[in-house]
């Protein structure tokens, strides 16, 4: 019974991510689509938001290969993004609701997964929490770099999105810290940054802007 | 007999990547001229493009630290080349003609040394043609991103370059794959590359452009 | 005795890398509210600012996780000054006289401490300091590519910073080779660097542009 409902659990949490590594290979191959770049720049976009991420987090704590490397499925599903991107443009219907919500998804699962990585790596809670929020918003650093802009996490008019992964990390460390972490408490925490990064995008909350850089 | 035929297949192997070394330092130190960078910013950017492509492989590898800082043979020469070019402009002649093809040569190489170094780190053949593509087109993207520009490998208006890489590596790891990798036919695969990239060039094949990106 | 005399320049040592992550961390917080990001920019940039070039050198000597992530007095150090960037704008004349002095003490530091540490880990000599200079200027460079600029160090209208970094790196890593590094000779290497940085400033030392893109 404990154990069906973890496999179910576990099944959910597998889905979730698989939603948000096709949703993050969107937001690059349609980033590229938009800037102009060729079918290859799309893949490559697209690959490098989906598991830049990860790969980053893989190398930050010794894990060579990373994990993106040796298990292809997510390589395989970004690439596959990328192609029908390449045919199809996404309707701006579907891309400002549905993948939102997916993208959303993405970070919150991204943020946990990310931090258990960390935290079975042997590191400390806050420097987990640190990479699993690394984990989660890694990747669209990547892609923005690479296109040749400052990071949207980082820009101002942008409504909170690593503070909610920061919320979904640091709320999975302090589980693992107190050996709370289950399957189901992990799945709770994405929950909790998933709604907190929707509500950021509903209500538009921002980073304020430092008083002295507003004039 | 054989050995002496080994020998002489790698000395054009090692001649031949030298040459890449050099056109690729040559690339990323005129780059820096270009955009008025000085001494330092042309030695820099030299060397991040001859080297770049396979200290990210090395990392992504776990092979710390990387080769070109213990073995500076490469390192070296891209010293020489970017010093050279400050001190004498090359004409366009020589930018056009025989660098273009040194650079083709550097290209066809490396995505085969960098497809057989993954392999021997125990990587499977995907992520190994992988890993060679990204030793091939590394330091072009890093010269890019550290000049301030969207990486040439992923605009439109450039001919296919990562693609030969890609086609070459994938041949590379295929021979592998199938036990049939030796010196001369690891030397055909980088031909082919070359011929490749000389192809593109010579009659300007582009990827394409998504339908929805052209309007 | 002598372990008094040690410890107390050890002590200088630990002070004034402390003063140079501030710097480092304030540097890049600034240019953060400069460009008008948020908070959460603004702490990014300030730690990737004071903590980029160690995780580099880390990353490259195969040192993971990172020591910016296991001890976090530096880390914890720039979010603070981060933060009380936030909310007080420093006048022009501490960013001009004190911010630099402090930022040129941890650029001399650091290109010894970082030296040291590619040094322990069994690199040769030439290479210890290349990484010893990366871990003084590498910060700067990912802020700058962070925040979508050319990196400062690169571009001739800048008064020398790397070579101070690289003059105290080779000194340190001499030192290293001929047995003669202590922690007072290592600090004489690091005022050296830091002289020489500061007279680079007050007297406006430029690398030379290459003559042929000065047209």
């Amino acid at each position: 019974m404990a154990a069906e409902w973890d496999s179910a659990v576990n099944m959910v949490h597998r889905g979730g991510e698989m939603l948000g590594v096709i949703s993050f290979a969107a937001s690059g191959a349609l980033v590229a689509a938009r800037k102009r770049l060729d079918l290859f720049g799309m893949a490559v976009l697209g690959c490098a938001t989906a598991l830049g991420g990860g790969i980053v987090r893989d190398l930050l704590i010794g894990r060579t290969p990373p994990a993106a490397f040796t298990n292809l499925t997510y390589l395989t599903a970004s690439l596959i993004t990328a192609l029908i991107l390449f045919f199809i443009a996404p309707s701006p219907r579907l891309t400002k609701g549905p993948l939102e919500v997916a993208d959303a998804i993405g970070l919150g699962l991204f943020c946990v997964t990310g931090t258990v990585i960390a935290d079975a790596a042997g590191l400390g809670a806050p420097t987990a929490a640190l990479l699993g929020m690394t984990t989660a918003i890694g990747g669209g650093v990547l892609r923005d770099v690479l296109s040749g802009e400052v990071p949207l996490v980082l820009r101002p008019d942008q409504d909170l999105y690593a503070i909610p992964a920061l919320f979904g990390a640091t709320t999975t460390a302090v589980l693992l810290h107190l050996d709370l972490y289950q399957a189901w408490t992990g799945l709770l925490a994405a929950a909790g940054a998933v709604g907190f990064r929707l509500l950021s995008r509903r209500y538009r909350w921002h980073a304020p802007l430092a008083r002295h850089a507003r004039e």
